[in-house]
């Protein structure tokens, strides 16, 4: 696992705005306003991620320096989308023990146990922190535990970048000159510590001077993809359009739309893809009507131990995120609801998964 | 036209709510709470609205005394579901005149005109004001031309209730004992004058003893399935569910759906159905499924004069519908927005159409 890590491309601070790509060459406008999911800085221990419930009305950075905080913060979605999740798990874990002279692998492994469990969808949180318990048992006490953990999770860190960067070359051969890609949720800078997963292709393309234009699904309940992927599209200033999920359907229908290009939050065995709620209904209409359906994602979201979308756990969320949105009332406060957070589309919907390591078209057979 | 006026079913009045069905036997505590959109007192010729832009926080009742204020409520959505804003709109006519000894036919021309254009896509307006202008065309003048207004104003009213009525029979013959119902927007009591269109079947085969659930589309971005659908279901005892318009494909392909049942705002005369946004999507979902997509709507939706869905004008809403709620900025205030009201489902998507008429199976041919 170490073999993949390239911490010379990890840079000093991410400023939470203005940071450039450092991953990826970029020679459009587009790198003075890409913004950033989390800035850690590798002197101090600190973390401070951008508090992704208030976008796109405020802008506020949080800093992360307990455990509880790191839990809540991805439990309420401040920070999220799978890759930043792992990656915020494991700098929260070394920031929550930063100040300790000696930290408690007891306390340590309890820590790890509680993030894994944090959000039970995405692979990649408990993957982040498998490597992180390796860690803590295989490492000398004492100070050096806290710097190999340290080491590790900036290596996660450097990885998602990288991860990110790769996605976007492969990916960007899907997207053509004059493109109208349309996406759901929000897999870009915001859900990784690069430049995103579903959104890397559109920024490489982009950079690679082709004209893309991107229809964002606003994606109900929690509306990442009109408050989040608007908000940081529009600061990279790249064409966004917002839709109502519900309109995805008749703009396919209307020859408004592309290619659909969705990120993962575990991908089976056999190819079947969880994301976030509302992608399989654009795997649906996409297969009707004839357009490409295609997921990026990076290779740690595909989980080869899990055959089947079937066996996959789908987080179940509060009814309230549906019934309420601010004070607003939106439904009887007692009317029952689905709130499923993801979704499976099976893998015979989905036309290519782009990942870090390239394109993988049907039929797939993912192994260890 | 007026043969098919029964004004006897008329109740005096129509409370906003504890009002009995008074053209369905109801055998259940359902007409205890079923709920209403207009109250039209026959004697003041004073017409109040349920003011549905509120639901489901505040109940709120508003009388409508001049045109301008009939207009807006029909353009604000206050008053909203095809039946009911052809309703709305020509009881509102006779409201706004009814304090003038001599009213105009110029003035009547004119505000008939306003109101017919009010909104674009429900063919029931129009269709209401024609028969409006033929009144002020065809009556004596003076305080009989009122009159003579009035009693067709009431004539509509009428005849929308005998028409949800005469729906719920014939459609309840589609839900079957246990049947969880899958619906979009509101196409209720709280759409019409009487128990709906697409609920109607919902009403008549709950009256009939069967167990109906109903899971309610929230329908973005004015949320008519959480506000209004959950309530008015809600109120009448009927089990209801909300899912947000992203869920309904992932829910079908759970098996938590038996059918999908969906009012209309104009069906052409090959059958394409123009009803709210996300309907479309819907159907295909439906399709995919091989699940019954159905539409209920009143005879005179269809307008047999629109050869397909292609002549269908689709009314394009303010981009703020979308990125605002209430204060709530939801998507950034100057990215572009898609924000069509409807869409049109092509009649191969369609598996039955229910009027007043009776069921109707593809392939569809309407002539006037």
């Amino acid at each position: 696992m170490r073999a993949t890590c390239h911490p010379r491309t990890l840079p000093p601070t991410l400023p939470l705005s203005l940071s450039p790509l450092c991953t990826l060459p970029l020679s459009t406008p587009v790198h003075h306003a890409v913004v950033r999911a989390l800035h850690w800085n590798a002197d101090s221990r600190t973390l401070r991620i951008l508090d992704q419930r208030l976008l796109p009305a405020e802008v506020v950075e949080r800093e992360l320096r307990t455990i509880d905080e790191v839990e809540a913060a991805i439990q309420s979605l401040a920070v999220r989308g799978a890759p930043a999740i792992g990656v915020a798990a494991a700098l929260g874990l070394v920031a929550s023990f930063a100040r300790e002279a000696v930290p408690s692998r007891v306390a340590l492994r309890a820590a790890i146990d509680r993030l894994a469990q944090a959000r039970p969808t995405a692979v990649n949180l408990s993957w982040a922190m498998a490597r992180m318990r390796r860690v803590v048992e295989s490492a000398v006490g004492g100070a050096p535990l806290l710097d190999a953990l340290a080491a590790e999770a900036e290596c996660l860190l450097a990885e998602d970048e990288s991860m990110c960067a790769a996605i976007g070359r492969h990916g960007a051969a899907l997207i053509a000159d004059g493109a109208r890609v349309m996406t759901h949720c929000n897999a870009g800078t915001l859900a990784t510590s690069g430049i995103g997963t579903a959104l890397a292709p559109v920024y490489a393309a982009v950079a690679a001077g082709r004209r893309v234009e991107v229809i964002a699904c606003e994606t109900r309940p929690l509306l990442q993809g009109s408050r989040i992927t608007a908000w940081e599209l529009d600061r990279a200033g790249i064409p966004v359009t917002v839709c109502t999920d519900s309109m995805a359907a008749a703009l396919m229908r209307a020859g408004r739309v592309d290619l659909v290009l969705v990120g993962a939050d575990r991908i089976a065995a056999n190819g079947d893809v969880a994301n976030k709620i509302g992608t399989y209904a654009l795997a649906v209409a996409a297969s009707h009507h004839g357009l490409p359906m295609y997921v990026a994602a990076p290779s740690s979201t595909i989980d080869a131990q899990t055959p089947d979308g079937a066996a996959i756990p789908i987080e179940q969320r509060a009814a309230d995120e549906v019934r309420r949105l601010g004070d607003r009332q939106l439904a009887p406060a007692t009317v029952a609801v689905h709130n499923p957070a993801f979704d499976v589309t099976p893998a015979a919907l989905v036309t290519a998964i782009v990942t870090d390591a390239g394109i993988v078209r049907p039929p797939y057979h993912f192994t260890q």
